[in-house]
């Protein structure tokens, strides 16, 4: 156990903007909210999945959207516990604590702030390892956890709980409830207990972030790069080193779809990488030939400092540095595959893990 | 107070379906389903809205979503009754009786389905005296009661409970929800106590539309054709006769809009009348003039028995009687005009009254 200070935030944030692979919201804008409560509440204290007793009720705290909305929505109001405290009613219990649903620049930060401004202690950990677009691609729902009863909020006072029969139906109404809310909404969800997320967390995630932040933001300081410090402690691979020459981008589904262009550099001079994104990057082509496919993580860096890019930031002329990192193994398994893999998102590839494709290309 | 049987049940359907302009849903599936309702659980008590103590909860059953899909996805579940307890349980407090927002084939005898089997009395009103298409147009509404808390279900299983800031954000969240779950859903909506019931409910709707069916299903027994008997009854007028030569429909928006045109028949031989609607019937046009509009009620009526034609079930070669009759007064006033009159539906038309529009062409 240990508290999140304000110091702290600026190193998840970033940290766990590159874990979100291009999606989970702009750091810049997460960590704003999550210091502002740290500032007006405290800190946070952090603990692990095994402090929390088996029957105690843990609420995951998230923003469902597109993420370029998000970045505008932000910060006008009290959503998070709006979205939190009605779930705790309608349960008639009152939580224990805090997880994020996902890694990301701002879906890491809400649950900061939410557990700051409730002072309720954060769970160290979240439901992906990374960031994914749709709701039923978190790591409770693989293991059965029912999204239902969910709570979803706009930043204008409407709320509603939703109890559905599955999890792709928590999707679907939820999102067309965000789309007509103007793209961007509050989540209570996948509420659990403790011995439920002791099983099916994926652990550590704020810790890992705060450590590849903490990397990025010393590059300089000490004597490794940003960049050999993130492939180091993600176990990951450089994939292209490039100038955006284009980016393609279409928000009608209430998700942010696209296409990112890039043109070599340096010694990938002459090659080209294209890089399809869903909210999240999900599979990058050197020279039309995949080397990185969903769920294993796919991050744009500036190539200059090694920041994260997500995917609504991504701009023409922007010079990048696209690495791959291997995903948690529980998205490795038939049913995470089913759920998150290529085929899902209508590629016609059969899953290959980042280190066999990519590993070449090194 | 009185009992609702089963024959009482078949005049409500016909009479009600003439009262929804166009909408409100088809006569056949109300009644089938109101009345295998009172033949398992007996006959629905009817009362009048002064026999409601004052703090006594009141909550109106209706169905959402284009007539259409009402058709195919009535008889599937129990969800008039879950949207119905899912409400009370929200709002912690039993529900006293039933009432119906609006008039028509389906809305009239949806009440009388969950009265019956909740073993509750209905009272004999409604929110309109008549269908429109969205939310907010409702005399409860107009009378400053919110839409909220209100309880959306599909038959598949899928429950929400919303919390909206305005019965407009109602109308939203709730038309987006029902065309995901497959453009139809059941609601649970406007709950109100006693006091506000006498203050703006629309009185006696359950009677008049039974007086009109009787009429309707009696004719040819008695001397006045259906059509004289329901334009007596109703202050109405008849506006022409002809046969549909079009119809024009669309559903995207999760209504059914479109356009009917008839060719005249008779002693409207030579003249052509066309005739636009969202769910209901809107203006009705003789030779490119307005003759009626919204919202006075216009209704197409089948030549051979004066039966009603709701607007899924305009076909090509059918012979009509289009008859228009006067709205409840609340809808003449200028509130009344703002929700429902012409301009809200995009009309460049003022609204005149149809006793003066039509007055000349009886």
């Amino acid at each position: 156990m240990r508290y999140l200070n304000e110091e702290a935030i600026d190193r998840i944030a970033i940290g766990a903007a590159v874990l979100g692979s291009g999606g989970g919201g702009d750091p810049y804008v997460g960590k704003l909210m999550a210091k502002q409560a740290i500032r007006k509440h405290g800190p946070v204290q952090l603990i692990d999945a095994d402090d929390v007793p088996d029957d105690a009720l843990i609420i995951p705290s998230a923003m469902m959207g597109a993420p370029a909305v998000m970045l505008e929505k932000l910060p006008n109001g009290h959503e998070p516990e709006t979205s939190f405290r009605a779930l705790e009613k309608f349960l008639g219990k009152q939580a224990y604590g805090v997880i994020s649903i996902e890694a990301g620049g701002i879906n890491s930060c809400i649950p900061i702030y939410t557990a700051a401004t409730l002072g309720l202690p954060l769970v160290d950990g979240d439901g992906m390892g990374r960031a994914f677009p749709e709701l039923p691609m978190v790591s409770f729902s693989i293991g059965g956890v029912s999204s239902s009863p969910m709570v979803v909020c706009d930043e204008k006072g409407n709320k509603m709980v939703l109890e559905t029969i599955t999890n792709a139906w928590s999707e679907t109404l939820a999102r067309t409830a965000t789309v007509a809310m103007g793209l961007g909404s509050m989540l209570g969800i996948y509420s659990m207990n403790g011995a439920t997320l002791k099983r099916l967390a994926v652990r550590g995630t704020m810790t890992l972030a705060e450590e590849i932040g903490r990397t990025i933001l010393e590059a300089g300081k000490s004597r490794i790069s940003a960049l050999d410090g993130i492939l180091r402690i993600t176990h990951g691979l450089r994939l292209f080193e490039g100038k955006i020459i284009d980016v393609r981008r279409d928000l009608t589904s209430g998700f942010m779809r696209g296409t990112v262009f890039f043109e070599g550099l340096d010694k990938d001079k002459g090659a080209m990488f294209d890089l399809d994104f869903q909210n999240e990057n999900l599979v990058g082509k050197r020279d039309g030939k995949a080397v990185a496919m969903t769920p294993d993580l796919i991050t744009v860096l500036d190539q200059e400092r090694g920041l994260p890019i997500t995917t609504e930031n991504l701009k023409y002329g922007q010079r990048c540095i696209v690495i791959g990192m291997p995903c948690n193994p529980i998205w490795r398994t038939e049913a995470g595959i089913k759920q998150v893999g290529p085929r899902y998102f209508k590629y016609d590839l059969d899953y290959i893990p980042i280190e066999t494709l990519a590993g070449g290309s090194r």
